[in-house]
């Protein structure tokens, strides 16, 4: 995103509200909650990702002079508006999960707390944001998951959807698990390792397949992978790769890392077929890397089908999340401050599950203590206290008579979400992209194997606290019973 | 996109290969096409989109010091290279098909004729711009198509793939059809209409919604859409907005413009009970907008179902191209330049129609004379020369005994591809979005009805000229001669 003031990257409509809530002034201090329903790809999970980006854009919030004069063009915003923008800087509390935590639906990932103008301008930017990254870390951590151990590089910028969904999406995807990415800016940006080979092109720029792979070997000594598939697979690319491979080892200029590149085809045949003639060849260290068009379930029917493959470069599917191109996250309105208390808010809807959880909340997980696996999450009002030390009922808000009683000290508690703006002032310190990478594996490793698994997961609990519960059932009482819905 | 310098959005490989090139001494000038293989979203055509984004990039492609620096952090380029980057400048030729245009498989909508290290470097992001506007613009226009003269309005920025998927993407969707977008900054940077009313948040911020429907018409007295399913839809929100519009109309106070927007629930039931509601209390003209998860099936099948929706606000759908979220444009080369002839090259496959058209070539549409819609593209070599005084034999490549002739002066030609670049210097000024709008619109009425249905189109013809059939059909002999397939 660079230096692009992206003050205005919001809806209209915030705008004009905001202006609604300047002219009744109106600015008392609300709540809102971002939060999504569904997980994506059928996920068991999610990954929430992009609060440095949030970070980011909240820090640079300020209305330029050129905005201003695009605002007024529209003539449909009053001068005394248009200068209460000239000095506007976001002065509210942000609360968020950290990036790479492993999330549920119904569970607030940032939690807004400002004057309303302010916090209903910033919604648009926040949800565009944060479900762009958590979309494609979520992905990211499905095929990495199919990949069992094995690297996956994100290859997609060719195929993003505009410049940032590449960019961004790379540094989603490592946050994932990807190992790295091809693309060049977002490696430089984000500090990520760059990854890549060559191309058909190359092969294609000379006369023929084994002069391009002998001159990429040169060039490249030390990691040596040559794309196989520009004429034929089997007999010319692998036979050419493995005349490379024997000159290198002649010369005694083998490379620390070398092998073979498979990008069309049946990628579980040739793979097998590759592997046979390497081995056949004495080259049984080449690795077999495959690309084209794989996503989680690809790579998992190709590991059934016994293919021999070692890496995956994953481009399109992952980069767009192209089963689920979109993270349902939404901003609402949870409370607002009357002569300092926070009065809940709530929207109705005929779907149970599109009915909000009211209140100023926070979240704790629930680990199982022997496993620190998940048990469930638990969502609260912010003054209420839990402690491990207690024995923890735990119910289901959509079908109560489902309860799970915790003895003291079986389980842990963990706040999930922490101080990311006071006051206005920035409090948090993003960690390296790397280091998220890091911590999210950890974080996937606190899921059962049943909740990770890529068809028909296991879903974890997101329970209600028994306060946050009633408080909700007296509020949707309090609409039925006055005939309001 | 902005002021971020773009000039690392590329893949690594680009990076590697052209640090091959240059240690090679081979900077031959080489013509690459960007085509696809397959209309997105089982559409009959696609929408070409980005060529301004392209034409930027181009303009503004430099290493910049930072960039140089961070490359040889990279330990795997020679300084002469990152040297000869320091100058780097595009210095090709570019060809391309105007933004708007109606295009079809296979044919070239960008060619680059350039010295190979700078038609290299260019290729992953003239396929991410390209890629992403395209897909996007031809989402549009199908959507557009759905709603059969009613606007539609782009509002997905909250569930893009990040900012610039919103704010190009949004610029792509009014070029696809859409009457203005919600994005505030695409409609600054893009000089679009901007629109956009109110949301959920803005009721629960009142003590009722009588109240907030009050307040928002005050506000914005020329055009009043109030949302009116925040509580229910039938017995709150509609009543309510009724109540205000009478409330105005017995102060005089009617505005220009007013309505309601449903935004969630059964939209063919709720518009056509709101519809009677409003007319029994005397407000026929008061429109009624549907948003919620639309894409053109189920605006197509809204109307089917005799729904009461004037205008439609289209977001995830439309701005993420859900059902297919990415437009397959690849980058092949297609000839190397020698002695001053330009030496055809292919990219061979298994698959028939993977195999790319090889040469410098350039596009002719042929129009039915009398009715100037699309008869078929003719994709040619740029030496020949076709004229519709000539009779014209088309022929399908892939069947080659599907045969059409046309008499002479019963068609018409034009050239689909413009300069662009011409040395490096740019000489194109590309048109306003809304003026692209509008030439889009036109294009579109080239195709014949049966070429723009939503499900299973006809296909319109994109033919070889018989002499690159010939060159196409002698290359491949010539690889299947030399056993090397």
């Amino acid at each position: 995103m660079g230096k692009q003031n992206l003050t205005l990257l919001t809806d209209f409509y915030e705008l004009t509200m905001m202006q609604g809530y300047y002219n009744n002034k109106n600015n008392d201090t609300v709540v809102f909650d971002v939060f999504y329903r569904e997980n994506p790809c059928g996920s068991g999970y999610a990954i929430c990702a992009g609060l440095e980006q949030v970070i980011d854009y909240i820090k640079n919030l300020r209305f330029k002079e050129d905005d201003i004069e695009y605002l007024r063009s529209l003539k449909i915003f009053d001068e005394d508006f248009l200068t209460y923008l000239k000095t506007f800087r976001f002065s509210g509390d942000i609360y968020a999960i950290p990036e790479g935590t492993v999330v549920f639906p119904m569970e607030p990932l940032v939690k807004v707390i400002a004057p309303i103008m302010e916090a209903q301008l910033v919604e648009t930017a926040l949800l565009n944001i944060i479900n762009h990254q958590s979309l494609i870390a979520t992905k990211a951590s499905r095929v990495v998951y199919a990949a069992n151990g094995q690297p996956v590089m994100e290859f997609g910028l060719r195929r993003a959807q505009g410049p940032d969904a590449g960019t961004l999406g790379a540094r989603a995807a490592v946050i994932g698990g990807c190992i790295g990415t091809s693309n060049v800016l977002s490696a430089k940006l984000y500090d990520l390792p760059t990854l890549g080979t060559h191309a058909h092109s190359w092969i294609m720029s000379f006369e023929d397949e084994l002069e391009a792979f002998r001159k990429y070997a040169q060039l490249y000594p030390h990691s040596t992978t040559l794309l196989v598939d520009t004429y034929d697979t089997l007999r010319s690319g692998v036979p050419n790769a493995i005349k490379v491979f024997e000159e290198l080892l002649q010369a005694g200029k083998m490379p620390e890392r070398y092998g073979i590149r498979l990008d069309s085809g049946d990628l579980a045949y040739l793979s097998k077929k590759a592997r046979k003639m390497l081995d056949a060849a004495g080259f049984p260290k080449a690795t077999i890397t495959a690309s084209s068009d794989l996503d989680e379930y690809i790579i998992d029917s190709l590991k059934t089908q016994g293919c021999k493959i070692d890496s995956w470069g994953v481009g399109t599917k992952l980069i767009t999340s192209r089963d689920c191109p979109s993270f349902g996250g939404v901003y609402k309105l949870a409370a607002i401050k009357k002569d300092g208390n926070f009065i809940p808010k709530i929207k109705l809807s005929e779907n149970q599950t599109k009915i909000t959880n009211p209140g100023n909340k926070k979240i704790y997980r629930v680990y199982e203590k022997d496993s620190n696996k998940i048990k469930a999450d638990l969502i609260t009002l912010v003054d209420e206290e839990y402690s491990s030390d207690n024995p923890l009922l735990l119910f289901d808000p959509n079908a109560t008579w489902k309860k799970t009683y915790l003895e003291p000290n079986t389980y842990t508690l963990r706040e999930l979400m922490v101080p990311i703006f006071l006051s206005g002032e920035c409090v948090y310190t993003s960690p390296s992209v790397m280091d998220i990478r890091e911590y999210c594996k950890k974080e996937q490793e606190t899921l059962w194997d049943e909740a990770r698994r890529l068809i028909n997961p296991h879903i974890v609990y997101v329970d209600l606290s028994n306060k946050l519960y009633q408080m909700k059932t007296e509020l949707l009482d309090h609409y039925v019973d006055n005939q309001i819905i």
